[in-house]
């Protein structure tokens, strides 16, 4: 196990955050187009451009970065995950799904741009994630990487994926749950997309077997860690905090109402613990994902 | 021009039309996945194996094989358009779009499977498509190829392509609209696919530029006509012909509505005769696809 970050780490740590949060702003605004229908085009601007973390390809440059990788040649690739995050999020907060008002601080996509707008917006930036790796980009990697890749994200995103963690909490809500399908949703709904980020940030690496399996277990556990966190954040946080409708997801299930506020903590920081676990083949040069892991738990309580 | 067709012609049509739905048929069967959520396994399977033409499909295998190609490689391929196209009837179908519930002779998706799911199951199926591209099949071209059928898929689904004509269809609804407009929204919701089918048929038969903008001509002609003479059969059709709600688009500017029935019939007569003209240059081989331009035109009336 690494050392534990002192106060100062976190500081490198959030100015490192910061530069990376920047890259994929400014990467996202070369990648976006807006196309022919203007309502639509606004419904993916406001999305896309509200003010959030970026947390999925930052994960993806940090991973490559440790591992010793130029981040550049898949910044664009780690753009396309997070908007197929954020398609999701627009989806997410249907009257059909979740019916949320706010999203990222701001009234929901289709509270704005109506639903039919906010539908076509979330289709069209999964066409676009699509799209963007098989296009390809200056110094992107060749074609079969790039295959690889939509893959990937393919799986993530499909019917044993992220569709699937949606569709199995929405049909479980105001039903009784066990631990293990609370589970199966999260690591789909949350999980999938971080470990699509950091096997793309191993695959930008040419990572050995050896440390894309670290990395993926590390961002598996690191995914579900962040879920709980919001999940603690939605009961015990401000609205201004969470930027999202505060209490909204306690008509369903969650791993606050399943575990406590205790309980959830607990099992947040024994996820970031296996997290950090993980990474200990990798030596020192993870520092990095240490201190991510460390902060994510910590964050906003 | 080549010759018009007998009797006889079309029965050959119908044959080749059938042998080719098989064909789509068996590889849509293979290439399904149900994935972890039975509702979403449930919506995507009611959508995609309903009764259909699997008209776009055909095409890409039709214009294969009129320049020489064997159709098999690129199957998969044209089965992911038929999956794109699925997904947008799914969506199209919706209470926050066209509000219609029936399709292809049934109740429309979501009125079976509720909204969250059909609309779960609509972004699944688009996901699904680009899988297929990601993944490959046996005998499938390289990965670079794939990557341009990925790239002209997503551009016909895009912002500029079906989505732009979605949007701009329901922004227009209860608008005076011109003949520009109406024509931009469909040759996005049914040209951008039927394009997308024959560039596919011309890539995998390694077309000449010449040949590939013939097809290409051939296919955007053919599509609006087909689109016109779906909105002819929706206003004097029966609904058991159509499959779906006659008159629901009637809300709408359609061709009928703009041009009249008489004025609407000679326009897509005249589609035809600019698609059957546009294959010129590919002589007596291209007769299949001479076939299918006429028979698109005369279908149910």
């Amino acid at each position: 196990m690494a050392p534990e970050p002192a106060a100062s780490d976190f500081a490198a740590l959030e100015a490192n955050l910061e530069e990376k949060r920047q890259l994929v702003e400014a990467a996202l605004r070369r990648l976006h187009e807006a196309g022919r229908s203007p309502q639509v085009a606004a419904a993916v601007h406001d999305s896309l451009f509200a003010p959030a973390k970026r947390l999925r390809p930052i994960l993806s440059l940090m991973v490559a970065e440790v591992l010793r990788a130029q981040p550049e040649p898949v910044l664009p690739a780690a753009c396309a995950i997070e908007m197929v995050h954020t398609a999701s999020l627009i989806l997410d907060d249907l009257p059909a799904m979740d019916d949320a008002a706010l999203r990222r601080g701001r009234p929901a996509c289709h509270v704005t741009h109506g639903q039919a707008n906010a539908i076509l917006a979330a289709f069209a930036l999964l066409n676009r994630a699509f799209e963007i790796l098989a296009v390809g980009w200056p110094g992107a990697p060749e074609a079969g990487t790039r295959a690889t890749i939509a893959r990937q994200l393919a799986g993530a995103v499909g019917t044993d994926g992220m569709i699937a963690g949606q569709a199995t909490d929405l049909a479980m809500t105001d039903a009784p749950m066990d631990f293990a399908t609370l589970e199966f949703i999260h690591s789909r709904k949350t999980g999938a997309l971080f470990i699509a980020s950091a096997e793309l940030g191993a695959l930008a690496a040419g990572a050995a077997e050896r440390e894309r399996a670290a990395v993926v277990t590390y961002a598996k556990n690191l995914g579900l860690a962040f879920q709980i966190v919001d999940d603690l954040i939605d009961v015990t946080g401000a609205v201004r905090d969470a930027g999202k409708d505060v209490g909204k997801d306690l008509k369903k299930t969650t791993f606050v109402s399943f575990c406590g506020v205790a309980g959830a903590l607990q099992l947040a920081e024994e996820l970031i613990a296996a997290s950090r676990d993980a990474l200990a083949g990798l030596g020192p040069r993870a520092q990095a994902l240490h201190d991510l892991a460390r902060f994510v738990v910590t964050r906003k309580r």
